[in-house]
């Protein structure tokens, strides 16, 4: 099995049994680090930071010197040749013809897929936007695996700001997919983004229960329980279950606390002020003596600011030093496997197939709704065109394929029914029972009205009621 | 043939026969990319950039690593110790005591030459304001040699901001010295400056026929020609061609058409602002139809903005995307040598030896007129006296050594007529036939009378009628 | 004699044997660059400047390189995670996780401290606010140990801005250790800190005579004397010798003259503006000219601005380029034994054991006073407590363990005497007879009696007289 010239963009582009290889290999690494400093000699790594970093890129340009390859750094792009409106796909083509594999972080959802779709070498994502953060992801589950033995069966509490963490999202995909249990514990206000939760449902089964937060008060220092999402494999389903709550949930213990903190340079100006410092909670000695984290493991991205006490780093149970440490290990078996310089052993029985949803993508394409997505900006409009994945018939919903977020769009039209019959051009409400007669390569979606009678289409009888 | 220890300031520092001797080392090393991994070892290149790039230095120091080099970076340096008032001199002094080559871009022009000056070990421009780009000219070069096999007889269309891009400059001077014809098309204001006009004209022989644009129209697609330049070897000579057009010049085809870019950060404030926008011509497929075009090459040294559609990124003609990636090999081959890890063989035959000016310099110097000529900033006047040399006489015409901007002096004496004879101290009318009798060594100049009169020296009868 | 695995974060880290052994090694290295370039293949250090630098941190890079092993760099960290508002503490077990060695330059005194004890690898100090730069003040040393062969008995001058200059701070600690005298001459309002002359005093023997200055006239284009050191090993005693004068001291000659810039960044907004210009003295050709500099070195830690003319450069007796020069065998050495690549030999006869002072650390002990202290900023004090060495006891002097700044407490308190026993927890006046009693593990102060007042004490009869 080999990864030589494949790119990491989401951490979908794993299957579960590469994610476990990989884990092998970086077992295998950490334990004879020096050995491991001809693997990639000769070979060099951009590190492209649209964004600044440190640890993320620190890691990365440490795995890749640890291996014995070099190291090609723009930490500073904001200020650079992308100052002169340069887009990201040139960007993208010219350091490509540099360097022997790139890691990208961007501030622009779905940027760093239009790097591997560009750059003519394998790319890694190491931070796009608030969509996804792959790499991280590989660490958090590296490190259950070494704590647990396993993921699957794991209980997962998520706590914090799940709206704008990407580690969030990343890692939600992954921990249903390796079969956990997930707890979603948010700030209120920064609960799991709409789109990632039906991404839940649709692509990985499972189920997801929403608890009635409203009224909840702080009692035992708990966090407010948002929502629980349980695997398909899991012994016990929701639906035979009403009325779960946290503390019914919480009886058998949880096993990883994963703590972030407010992501404020991506918050809204509504959410920003001063009433969210103090409803943010705080992790410390007091709440970690609760009888359901008698076995947990502490984790955390990092950076911290004050979510988490520093009372607690001397806990056996806090993992996130070791979570960032491992971060090398890591990164040094992925860049070695996509720069082939290793191969991997991926067991037999791996992970389902993923999904493959029907394509929109024609020249009346609306724009991706994501003010941060990386199709919609100036500089990119040149040559990207809009793209989605139908996701959804009922209601009718499209993925946007470079930052993954939903929409659902108002009004359709089939391209089969008016060609070359004009007085035939009809659109029709997205939620008229037409939707799923027409055939997905013939599908037109409209936002609005005025856009569909702009192209020529006259209203059906289908379109009622939305005037 | 050795270039070990020599610094590469301008493109003139590099003979034909050393030019293409250096493509030859790039051809084999791209050929053999991963031999080259030893040849630099142990040695350190350090990358100054006083101003912002991504492209240029990530090229650099890719080719550094392919040799198997180590590189040392300052991309920051406008905020660092230069923001402590230090001189390019001291700096270029240090790092000279720390790594084996340096690399630098700086927005003051003849900051190259300074660094170059100072350091001790080899210095190579990576871009010194408004004036060269040697390495992006050799990039040009090469490419137009691999895709051509000779310089030689080509026609080349120089295309949009002829007037900041200092790759044209270098460009320019390139092209003339390797036999190339050169058709100059200028966005309106953005014409090449007469300062490498001049040099064109006196240094590298040839012809510069300026052609009538008031009234043009873009009729065709076509962009204004300027100015058209044919070398001494080429078959056809202007002066024998009274009336050339764009049109006759176009019938044979365009070899190649170098698109640039406006370099709005060099702008004048004045031509700044919405006009341009409109102006400023854009390559599209379109253009590209045109009968002239049909066998050019098209290139840019990218960044690009709006003047080259992304639409003709798929053409075959399409060329820049080679031409970037270029840049690597041909920066080994010139590190390599520069270093003294490689030989190279200049054939017998060799451009013509360069033109020896008299030098002046001396305490009664004038300041170099271009304000952002390296020699009259702050920083570095406290060390740097002014030095031009004298390459014309009829106009009397100086040309700093530095930043290369020639000007005409208004007023000049002896300094042998006044010697010990103070009421002989007298200056003259620039253009009075004074000037060719005397001697390099003596000449003073001055800007205006009040200078003249300040240093003591009184009108002669010959600077009678500029009052 | 190994330096493995210590960290370097003041010069006082290092014996005076040490220091001597690591010159040799320097040498050898000097004497065989080549060789070095396998030495510490392998390894990795990560460069953490949060203020900018070229200079020193292209130095330390070079080093390494030299050595054969790699770099991680942040150069520009107060853009990047500290933006997100990250301890030192977290950002140096991390970067410990991923690097061999860290090199870190802060603003904040006391910085290099805290990375080196949380870092859990080897922490070199590149400079920590106004408080130290001990691989600075190793190019210092090595400078004279090489011109002149010895350090001890040399005279050194010390010019210009002794108030800021962190390079001052650890070169005077060192001269005194290595039994050279110093000849102080600061620009007026730039005179060395308190807290250094007192170090100087109490840690290193030896006695400060000051001089007047304020009716200095610059006669003879002499510096303003403001102190002399001599050492316990000097053969004349200042104390013999009432009236000593810069003249007197100068008849033998000056060893060395170490310039420094205004330290101007650093600066209170009181002491800028344009008075600072025209008092500072400038080092020319003119002054070295006098018969006290005949035999004198003159060195500058570099960026010099105005202080230190360009026409001295070319002198036989400039030294400051070396000196920077030297900066990476000297580097080069500290690297390969902090990384245990090389042992030294050090001889028996060693510096003199440093005094261990009793440690004040406790619930109620007060803030440092310096503002730019790292224990006192607010992402700090999450993890720091206030720590003290009590260095006198008459006056009653707390030295930080951080900044090591020293402050004088107002009052004190027993531990001891109020403990059960709520009617004698009383408080003294720092200065009563009392506080020698007090066995330093029980000792309390206060900054203020309302402090004292607030945590229970009562005003005892020896706190009269400071109402």
């Amino acid at each position: 099995m080999t990864l030589t010239n494949r790119s990491l963009v989401t951490i979908d582009d794993l299957s579960n049994g590469e994610v476990l290889a990989l884990f092998s290999l970086a077992d295998e690494m950490s334990a004879a680090m020096e050995e491991q400093h001809g693997l990639c000699r000769g070979k060099i790594m951009a590190s492209l930071f649209f964004e600044p970093s440190t640890r993320t890129r620190l890691s990365f340009e440490a795995a890749m010197q640890r291996l014995g390859g070099s190291v090609i750094t723009a930490s500073d792009v904001g200020a650079s040749s992308l100052a002169k409106g340069e887009s990201i796909a040139d960007t993208a083509r010219i350091v490509g013809s540099y360097a022997d594999i790139i890691v990208v972080r961007h501030p622009w959802e779905g940027a760093a897929k239009v790097v591997a779709d560009f750059a003519g070498i394998p790319v890694i994502n190491a931070g796009d936007g608030g969509h996804q953060h792959p790499t991280q992801t590989l660490c958090d589950l590296y490190t259950l695996q070494k704590e647990r033995n396993t993921v699957k069966g794991l209980k997962i509490a998520l706590w914090g700001d799940l709206k704008y963490g990407r580690t969030i999202h990343s890692l939600i995909f992954a921990l249903a997919r390796f079969g956990a249990d997930i707890l979603f514990c948010p700030s209120p206000g920064l609960e799991v983004p709409e789109h990632v939760i039906n991404k839940l449902i649709t692509e990985y089964g499972g189920e997801v229960e929403r608890l009635e937060t409203s009224g909840w008060e702080a009692k035992d220092n708990l966090f407010p329980l948002d929502a629980i999402y349980t695997t398909p494999s899991s012994p016990h389903q929701l639906a035979m279950m009403p009325g779960i709550s946290l503390q019914a949930e919480l009886k058998s213990g949880v096993d990883a606390l994963y703590v972030t903190r407010p992501q404020k340079e991506r918050f809204a100006a509504a959410e920003e002020g001063r009433e969210l410092k103090g409803k943010y909670p705080v992790v410390d000695k007091k709440l970690l003596k609760g009888k359901a984290f008698r076995q947990t493991l502490v984790m955390h991205p990092l950076p911290r600011v004050d979510e988490l006490a520093y009372e607690v780093d001397a806990d056996p149970r806090s993992k996130y030093f070791e979570q960032a440490a491992r971060g090398v290990p890591i990164r040094m078996a992925l860049l070695a496997t996509l720069l082939g310089a290793r191969e991997i052993a991926v067991p037999e029985e791996d992970s389902p197939p993923k999904i493959e949803y029907p394509v929109y993508r024609r020249y009346l394409s609306p724009a991706c709704p994501n003010p941060t997505c990386v199709s919609i900006q100036e500089t990119e409009t040149k040559y990207l065109k809009p793209e989605f994945k139908i996701v959804n018939t009922r209601p009718l919903t499209l993925r946007c394929v470079y930052c993954e977020h939903g929409f659902e769009p108002k009004y359709v039209a089939s391209a089969d029914w008016h060609e070359g019959k004009l007085d035939t051009k009809k659109y029709h409400s997205a939620d008229s029972h037409w939707v799923r007669t027409i055939r997905p390569e013939n599908l037109i979606v409209f936002d609005t009205e005025e856009a569909a009678q702009a192209h020529g289409f006259k209203p059906s009888h289908f379109t009622g009621g939305h005037h």
